[in-house]
């Protein structure tokens, strides 16, 4: 937000000057007004919003962040709350309605249009998560039988209530999709060739029921301004557009990132400095509790090894490491291919030879890392005591050969635990979380004294 | 990509069937024209594309994946590429010519256009990550002096070479950037309005030298088509459109979990499959071997407290549960900072504010983590023979407080270390790597060591 522009509105504000304010709201991006506006008590921002049509009060509102919308609306009646939620465009009415509270919502939904009211009902019968769910019913939708002379003189008659007009969708008499056209090939084209023959009839479209992040992933692949949401039958019942797919794209980012990090139940419309204390402490707890207990597993391996351990010390010494080496190359396999499983470089086919390639993968960083190890230990023990028949030579090979198998393990289980989840269509970005080096530093430890028993006999 | 669709394809390729391979190429999305070809040697690809008029064929060309666009252009005599390079939009060509084999970009050079010449030269003058290197210079700026049915024709005129036409940019003689208005906008408004009349006046904005991320956040946060990328003196010199917006914010999620995961020169063109077993190797080996040398100063730590370790197995048992749970805590703070810094909801100057709240969040996580741990020690621990003078109430009180003195100190450290990254202009997302666990794997061993002997004088 600029500081200058904000201190500019306060002043507008103190002063009452509400023509100067009109300009500043007509003239601006609706998100930068709702922006400035933002940080005034409700009554003040009303009075504001109040004064401009209805169309762009509407969009200021819907862009406020929610709790200030709700605090607005506390201060308008029904009636004026009713205009309002008819000029929202439908995507934001259904969100809308959903935050305000329930006994505010009844009333409204009697008083709007039977249209308006039976696209809230279609629009919010979608599961949550769906292309239905994120998609808005305001798009332009032609005969494939106008020409585009006829069709320009729709475009420009619709396009204050639209969202988007840069788009068309050509439809037959079951509104099956049958193509698009772009508003610049309406604008090039020779206003007396029929849409048939201009559109584009080779279209990408997502179903109502695919998951919103497949939506979000066409726009972004085919670089799309929108695109077109249909039923069963083909039959286009709404788009989404670029802004949507950028939330959705920017909303799977941070719950990959939550999830890494094993938090819960982020509120990600809250900023950080306003979130309290307490559901900051639920969000982290469950998991870091999780991994105590897990934690708990491990330290029962160790109990059980401790008498060996207790007359070796130096095998002590690198359990840290063993356990660190682990976490760190299992969730860098992982990384890997969640990526690639998010930009559908790999699917659940190339199961073996995603194996085969981190193992290969697996083997050169174990070779490296484990005669690092190798030399470090043989070299930099100092004056150690060994139980007889054990030397500095057996137990660096040991240590050494411990973490180049635990390298592999944690190297394959970080490549197939994401496939595996992505078959069970769960986000393979859940297994990059804590979960991934609690288990192998359980592994390692299982690896690593096994090993002992095996070489040093102890 | 749909199968079905490929397979239909390889069809009309292998039958030569050109006339509905052009109509397939005309009717649909370049990306979708480009996915399908992309397979087939490049020799077929440049028959196909060759077919189109210029501005498609080099559309398509663009679309293409880099190593089989370097392919085709192998199969191009030179005077053919200059024809495409002409046609293609002003940033792709930029993009192209620095992967094209430098005997081949001086003689294209020399056959272009100056101001084709002159273009490529200011495009690729900005250095890498500003919003100069992504822009594009194909706009449409109007002036404000304009009527809305000059502009329209204007428009119309210029729409078959431009990018993007959606919007339109009002400038002055000197080209200072006055606003902007949308195609939407033009489309409603009375042909005989002057532009500076019915333009918005209030436009945001990014400058050349900004980092290519803020224009990708403000076309987010706007819900723009196109952001405008002005220089010192606010001229406009080019736009940054939607789609690559998507692209950077797409980049840089992928860069933050790169580093997360501790991937180092990961080359985000080549898919997973393709990627060689080295190269993977090289991506991954820094950072591994790194934190084994910081696993070997934690395994010092250890060493030195190796005599009273001996005599009191059961702290060992505690010692990776210790390491992972401040891992784990210091991880969530720091994800937690990174994402409010990423939004704008924090800045440097809320430094204390940031320590304050993450330390009463670190404080209740502490004390419920504090507790279960002493009621596993003290319950679950068998029967143990400890050294004169200490018994399982003292050890459990022990490890439970060096537990919580861990995460309190994790949890901090984890919330500072990002802030400071951004005071140094680092990617704050750098301190969530391994590098936090490493760190607090050995911070963690200290207070636990020099808490035992505080508290149990060993």
């Amino acid at each position: 937000m600029n500081p200058v522009l904000q201190s500019e509105i306060n002043n507008l504000i103190q002063n009452s000057d509400y023509e100067t304010l009109d300009h500043f709201c007509r003239e601006s991006i609706p998100m930068v007004v709702a922006e400035s506006l933002s940080v005034f008590p409700p009554e003040e921002i009303l009075k504001v919003i109040s004064r401009q049509e209805p169309a762009l009060m509407a969009r200021i509102f819907c862009d406020l962040p929610v709790d200030v919308q709700l605090n607005v609306a506390g201060k308008m009646d029904n009636s004026a709350l009713v205009l309002l939620v008819t000029w929202m465009d439908p995507d934001d009415r259904v969100d809308f309605l959903k935050d305000l509270p329930g006994d505010r919502v009844g009333p409204i939904m009697r008083s709007l249009a039977k249209a308006e009211r039976e696209d809230i009902r279609l629009l919010s019968s979608y599961e949550e998560g769906t292309a239905g769910s994120v998609m808005t019913s305001d798009y332009v939708a032609l005969k494939a039988s106008l020409t585009v002379k006829e069709a320009t003189s729709r475009i420009r008659l619709e396009a204050p209530d639209k969202e988007s007009i840069y788009y068309s969708y050509i439809i037959d008499d079951n509104r099956t999709l049958l193509g698009f056209i772009s508003l610049k090939n309406i604008i090039m084209a020779n206003p007396k060739d029929l849409l048939s023959q201009v559109m584009h009839d080779n279209i990408v479209s997502v179903g109502v029921n695919e998951d919103k992040h497949e939506a979000a992933r066409i726009i972004s692949r085919y670089d799309l301004i929108a695109v077109p949401v249909v039923d069963e039958e083909n039959r286009i019942v709404g788009i989404i557009t670029h802004d949507d797919a950028v939330d959705i794209i920017e909303e799977e980012h941070s719950d990959d990132l939550d999830m890494i990090a094993g938090l819960t139940n982020i509120d990600d419309d809250t900023s950080y400095l306003k979130t309290s204390v307490w559901s900051n402490y639920r969000s982290r707890v469950i998991w870091l509790a999780l991994m105590v207990f897990m934690g708990l597993i491990s330290g029962a391996v160790i109990q059980k090894f401790s008498d060996a351990l207790s007359r070796m010390m130096i095998l002590t010494v690198y359990i840290p490491m063993l356990g660190g080496t682990g976490g760190n190359s299992g969730s860098q396999a992982s990384a890997v291919v969640i990526r690639a499983l998010g930009t559908g470089s790999i699917t659940i086919k190339n199961f073996f030879a995603v194996i085969w390639k981190e193992f290969r993968v697996s083997l050169l960083l174990a070779v490296t890392l484990g005669i690092l190890t190798f030399v470090r230990v043989y070299f930099f023990s100092g004056s150690q005591i060994f139980p007889p028949g054990i030397n500095i030579v057996t137990v660096s090979v040991t240590i050494g050969l411990a973490l180049a198998i635990q390298v592999i393990t944690a190297t394959i289980l970080g490549g197939i635990l994401p496939m595996i989840a992505s078959v069970f269509k769960i986000d393979p970005a859940v297994v990059a979380s804590p979960a991934l080096s609690s288990i192998v530093d359980i592994t390692g430890l299982l690896i690593y004294f096994n090993l002992a028993r095996l070489i040093l006999g102890i």
